[in-house]
Order: C-alpha cells, then structure tokens, then sequence
C-alpha cells in the first residue's frame, strides 16, 4: 500500500543526503521523492511515498521527525489530497505518426512542447495513474526519453501539515 | 550560473543516498533535484540544478560519472533545453479574493483544482521563472501551503543523454 508522507526540512545543504540516508540504512523503498522550495526561503517541502504497510510508514515518520533539519512530518490521509506530477516525454515521430501523437495529446490534454522533423516532445501534468496511461499510451510509439519528477501532494480543503 | 545535469540512475535503494552524499560532502549547492521513472523500471533519471561556475559543474558531472548505479551522466546544453517545474499552492481565499485569483489563474492558465469555503488549491505546470512569477504573484493573498517539483529538462530535437 502507498503512503504519502510530507515533511518541512530546512533549506540547507546536507538535508537530503540524511533523509535518504535513512531510508538507504533501515532498506525502506522510497516510491518516489520530489523536494522543492516553499514561500519560506528557508524551508523545502519533500514529498516521499513509499509502498508498505501502515507499520513501515508510521516507523518512516516518526524516524524522519527525529532528524535534525526536519522542521514537521505527517502521513497526509489517503482519499483526501491532491497528488500530482509532471513528465516530459520525447517521441520518435514522422509525418503519419505525429498526427496519431496529436490526437492522443488532445484526449489526454497534455501539451506539445517541442517538434522536430523526426521527434515530439511532450509536457504532461497530472494525477500519476494518468501519467503512467499517458506512457503506456505512447509506447507503441518509440520513446526516446522521459524526464519524470515524484509526486506532490497538498491535503484538500483548509488543512495543512501546520495543522 | 545555473546548470542542469541529467542522469541516468539504476533504480535501486542508496542510489539517491550516494548521490546527495557526493553533494554534501564537497559542499556543492543543489538547487534543485528531481528523480523519477523512465519506460525503462531498471532506470530512474535524475536532473539536479546546479548553481555554481562552469568548473564546479564539470567537476560534480565527473564526480557522479564514478558513482555505482550511475549509467550516464550530462551537463544539458544551456539554450537547447526544455526545462519544466510543477508546484500545488493552497491560498486563502473568500468570496472576494476567489475572483482575483481566478483571473490570476486564467491569465497564467493554471489549474483550479480544489475549492472550500475559505481556500483554492492552484496546480501550474510550466518554466521555473513563470512557476516563480505566479508565486510572487499569489503572495498577495495568504499563501497557506506549497508543493513544489524540482525542475526536469531534456534537450530539444532529437538530442537525447544516449547521444
């Protein structure tokens, strides 16, 4: 089962390599993990899901809260967030491919960033079972690369993890 | 100067733990990092923003070339990239404030994704200075929580990390 855990850390240089140090040490499978800035300049908000059971995410947590850096920490409730995440994604496509890229480009509503005689690039940001359909979709295609961030997640409605 | 470096990582648990250690232990500065899946699950593919002259680049790009799990590693042409961010930002808003922020939001064109009584949740995907703007722009208004991606970035064309 999936968890979705998000911390405030300080934006400091070191905090990451002692988060992931920890899950490296206790052999916790990180999902995905996506760190960025918030409106605070010194703080960062991680995101990390990791697949387990409610035990293995609450021994996370509480290990996380220890850290030095780690400002706060919570599992967010599943069923009551956003989850979200981006990919860019560049397909080999000639003349007749690109028409058929297009038309699953509008289904999916994703946006085509870049085009050259031979490729398409494109940008897509969603909920992640979106994303993985979007992928899959254009494997019968060749796909060249993708650049894929974590997920990020808010909690809906007025809650925060400032409670 | 800013520079943005891909990799392509074996998925598998450490890998993140010796990447940022490289990181910290040089005192190099990330600005950013994103890891995430490729259509390959033996392979995640790591972008990391580095801020520094071109000398400290070089040196972490060799640096990480030496790491176990890393496949290939390399320093984007600056200009020749397509560089995307994505961020969830919780504002408080009232009957009042909602109208402002929805004309923010259709002039960006980002997302209104989730709505209560006193906040709108926004969802922007888009470049890192544009993903900066709209934050400067909401912080008109009481910015209650942000997630925020790393930045992600693949060369345009038909360019790509395996040459």
């Amino acid at each position: 089962m999936k968890h979705t855990i998000s911390a405030l850390v300080a934006n400091r240089a070191g905090v990451l390599y002692r988060i992931s140090g920890l899950f490296a040490r206790r052999g916790y499978n990180i999902d995905s993990l996506a760190v960025g800035p918030t409106d605070n300049t010194e703080v960062s908000r991680v995101t990390i899901i990791v697949d387990g059971d409610d035990y293995i995410a609450d021994q996370v947590t509480k290990q996380l809260d220890k850290l030095i850096d780690v400002k706060k920490v919570m599992i967010l409730p599943e069923g009551d967030i956003t989850v979200r995440e981006l990919v860019l994604i560049k397909v080999k496509a000639d003349e007749k491919q690109r028409s058929e890229i297009i038309d699953i480009a509008k289904i999916m509503q994703c946006d085509i960033v870049d085009i050259s005689h031979t490729t398409l690039m494109i940008e897509f940001d969603d909920r992640p079972d979106r994303v993985s359909l979007l992928i899959d979709l254009l494997s019968r295609y060749k796909i060249l690369e993708i650049a894929r961030t974590g997920s990020i997640a808010l909690q809906k409605g007025h809650r925060s993890i400032q409670g």
